[in-house]
């Protein structure tokens, strides 16, 4: 099957490679980048060298293909959609432009009227835990956020079983550098940005609306960077309707998760990884989940850990395009991760 | 004045003989550490090499003094304590002994039975900013808990105004490595403890209780580990009785902390460092406390920044100590902390 | 072909396990742990949940086996090696205790006597780029340490050109926190070891007896730690006999290093990766080598990066495990590595 | 005393300003910087938040002051010098461009000819601990680099001695992300910059020139960014022409450093911080200086710590400035760093 990456310069288009190139299925037939054109893609993602001979081809020079990744910045998908849909049978987004199903939530978080809403019935939110069906069959799929993957999953099961105060569930989320891009800026450098706490998003986040869209909870998200190229950890604090046991949640999240190939349930009584950990989940496509319940705060602390670029970006795109082509789930997303790191 | 340390080898012993040899007011008659007994106080502090020529006394060889700090592991100072109140005019203990007013508090945090506590009426909990009378009067100050410092700090304003709604108080707090001590253990390895995003306790943190005691609000306290080396960071999830315009929580924390000197309110529109960042705190007495108003979820987000050595123990632990001695609050505490760092 | 694992709770042993689990010509029948005895290995590797179901074995119960390796500390592997020469036809140790042909070496630098020196001139030193052919008749292998591995494939192509001076050659090594191994002890506490740039050997490190005994040169090493978890880098000043144009030391490391498939060399003229960097290895089994010539200096800068717990550990022991076999070289070993990490 | 910054915006603008706003006899009259004129010091510098009112003044108006600091980037300061040497009775210039007596190397290293050559002589290379003297009468002072002052201090006696052989100085140098300046660019993005061990200058390094004026030694330099905001290290390997003890090596830095106020000689048998650790001295004006004498390869391993925006630029430029105003040469210097950090 020929794969081309639209917009493969930068960190989520470096990742999407990485998967292709030794994916059993995949050929990548074309990479581009503007402002790459004709250099090796090694010199964007210095892990290629020697891996693959493949150079950056303008976007203007794209072919038909059979799977389109699109993985450019948020904005320019919802405006290039009617060229690129010619192009291949199926595609994944990996901006937020076809996530949401309300236009008006574009005006809202993004500042901008969706230039071709009626594309947003069609695409399926890229998550296969919640829509597996759906994404076999679409041509057009938007992948999550991955602050809003790891809400969503550790949230879902809860707000399913309707044991939530919808009202006051808070989304507490910490996230590495790699997920503001390979672009960088003032906040980035290494001298500003190391061993940094920062409440960059303490309100307002865009991907509340998607945990909204998912989960039908009223989301209070904040956002923090911390020290971390790869990683996020969203800590959800949600208050309880009723009183439940551990047992009554570790029911409702092995009735969830039990025969998902990429959530992992972790709690562990001892030992130093606990509970879900980001770190140990960089290159991988796990999406581990936990919790604890809190008896005096009358709440579930549930907590998921993801790798923002895999499961929550490039990995869960070949999960889809695997799903959409009818191959095994889990084809050449086998990495298991590394400890230590 | 003269001035002796209690259990001088760990981290929070070394930072209190930073600050005491450069008081103006104070001297060093002795630090007392059974295990490194006769050895030179910088073999446990490399910072204070040609800086000091103070060695460690055993525990059993302390004289009187005129002002004693308590820097042992919680559990001890309260045992020791009938030994400890005749050899100084004042006492400030920095671990968890005397904090609590309630005697149960211990046993349903601590898991012990308090052997003294009649001394809980007391003392005082030395946080200058609520309890500046009684400190300067008092014998016996119990310095707060790191966390607990920056949560109050954030949450006082809003709490004392009626404006919460005291049953959903989340509060979410990032901490450095430093805050475990300086004795380590498996989990403080570095290959395990670099980048991590670590959920080390969900519920049921031993901070809850002072937080309670000193704000009146019901506590949902969930504590992380992260990379950094000191620092803590409060994000304290406040949802709304009634709707506060910024201009009205603005007005709140400017009436708490206008004339505070190691309070800085820190909320700006533009920058990389827009709220309360730890890492700019490291060496200093502040508390950086900021917020954000999030209308969408009905709440505030008030954030609390601080280094955990100093005004999360011994740097107010000295701000106590010149309150009760009578110099200016603020003596030996002018370090106004590094950037970029 | 079945493997099995001694002494497999530790870093090199979890790394080994990670590869072998994922191999797809080896079966893992035991990994031994007396600690550990009856736990799941995730215990102690984490990132192995849900991908295994073994659990340690002690070391009593070790069974006949086609492959086994040896991941005990130095000198343990030297005094068991009777007993455990009779489990399988061939043996992959990972520790110091049979890399150096000179038992007095083990005098100097281990301060102990080579109770087995005999079997020394039957091991070979297991780096298949200088002794492939030797490695595939072994049956008992030694494993290269990590700064040697390194040092040895950066310099080994000047020295056997005859151009250095073998008397001033410098080997300045940095490592990350992993190499110090999963036990810890205070020099690895993350308060302590985070952001250091610590001469923890400056002379005397064990590693210089390998790399003199591989590349027949006299080694001035001083050896680094620095901040971050996985990784090697060796850089390597020679001074010349005679001037070395760029043009003569590509053609050196070409002919040295062109059909091998584990060692890139990376020169670069542009970009932030223009020489060897171990970050982008994390998990890989490359050794990527680079140079510079300083005609100021008279001296060639060769600079050698790999991960020291794969090319620098387990990687290579599988890389031998192959070649023993009779498999693909790099079968099982084919990650790319992760960029940004 | 009135001081003035010129180009105060960048890092080392900034630790000038927290120095000297914290110096008993200095008083900072005006800060320039055109693209931040008019904005507050703490838009910059946000650790000065709440410590000074001070706002940036344009270029164009500075006035007369009494001491002016030139901290603008490489290339600036010899163009300016006309204009600004009227303005002061003593100038201390922070970049490079009068630290080199002979004008042809800054064709060698700065690719420039240096437009005012004729001051060169009337310059005085700012490093107290050699031209103490010189320092005290001079009008026009060079800031050293901070490389080369490590580097220097470390090697400075060996060479004094005559013990090394002159030819084979290898410097092995490791600095931290600060060391670029704060306008960052894509190498110190975060997520590269994070966990490298990057050989960014194998040869070639303009602080060369420096080192080799100040030693009278031909020097072998290369350069490594590593993981630290702040901090370098210089592993000097000297070889040695003849024999020396530890207790010649000894006297020799006794001698040159026993009365010098900020130079330590670390060596210590146990402990962490056996030899020089950078980490412990930010925001301090040490400069600690260590060795370990290497038999096997005839070499002394000289290793020496400093923080680069303290003794390594604005620390030792208010050292001068205390030294030409004839305040005593600590004045305004006494922090003693912080541990852990």
């Amino acid at each position: 099957m020929r794969a081309s990456v639209v917009g493969g310069s930068g960190y989520t288009g470096g990742e999407l490679l990485r998967l292709l190139l030794r994916h059993p299925k995949a050929e990548v037939t074309q990479v581009t980048s503007d402002s790459l054109a004709g250099k090796p893609v090694s010199r964007a993602h210095p892990n290629l060298r020697k891996v693959t001979d493949l150079t950056f081809t303008p976007h203007a020079e794209l072919e038909e293909t059979d799977v389109l990744f699109l993985a450019m910045p948020h904005g320019r998908a919802m405006e290039c959609i009617p060229a690129l849909l010619p192009r291949a049978g199926k595609i994944v987004d990996l901006s937020a432009d076809f996530r949401l199903r309300d236009p008006r939530a574009y005006e809202t978080y993004y500042g901008v009227k969706h230039p071709h809403s009626e594309l947003l019935d069609r695409s399926v939110y890229g998550l296969p835990e919640l829509h597996r069906r759906a994404i076999r069959d679409a041509t057009l799929v938007a992948g999550p956020g991955c602050i809003a993957t790891a809400a969503i999953l550790a949230l879902r099961p809860l707000a399913l079983a309707g044991a939530i105060d919808t009202d006051h569930v808070v989304v507490d989320a910490k996230s590495g550098s790699s997920a503001s891009g390979a672009e960088g800026g003032p906040a980035s450098h290494h001298a500003e940005r190391s061993g940094v706490m920062r409440a960059y998003a303490p309100e307002g986040h865009r991907h509340t609306a998607e945990i909204e869209q998912e989960t039908g909870l009223r989301i209070a998200l904040s956002c923090h960077a911390v020290e971390a190229v790869r990683g996020v950890l969203a800590t959800c604090h949600a208050f309880l309707r009723e009183p439940l046991t551990e047992k009554d949640v570790w029911r409702l999240y092995r009735e969830a998760y039990a025969s998902e190939p990429f959530v992992r349930i972790v709690k562990e009584a001892t030992g130093i990884y606990r509970l879900p950990e980001p770190k140990l989940l960089a290159g991988t496509n796990f999406c581990d989940v936990g919790f604890a319940v809190d008896a005096h705060a009358n709440r579930v602390v549930a907590v998921a850990a993801l790798d923002n670029l895999m499961k929550g970006a490039a990995g869960s795109a070949v999960q889809c395009m695997n799903l959409m082509s009818g191959y095994p789930e889990t084809t050449g997303l086998d990495f298991v991760g590394l400890h230590p790191i």
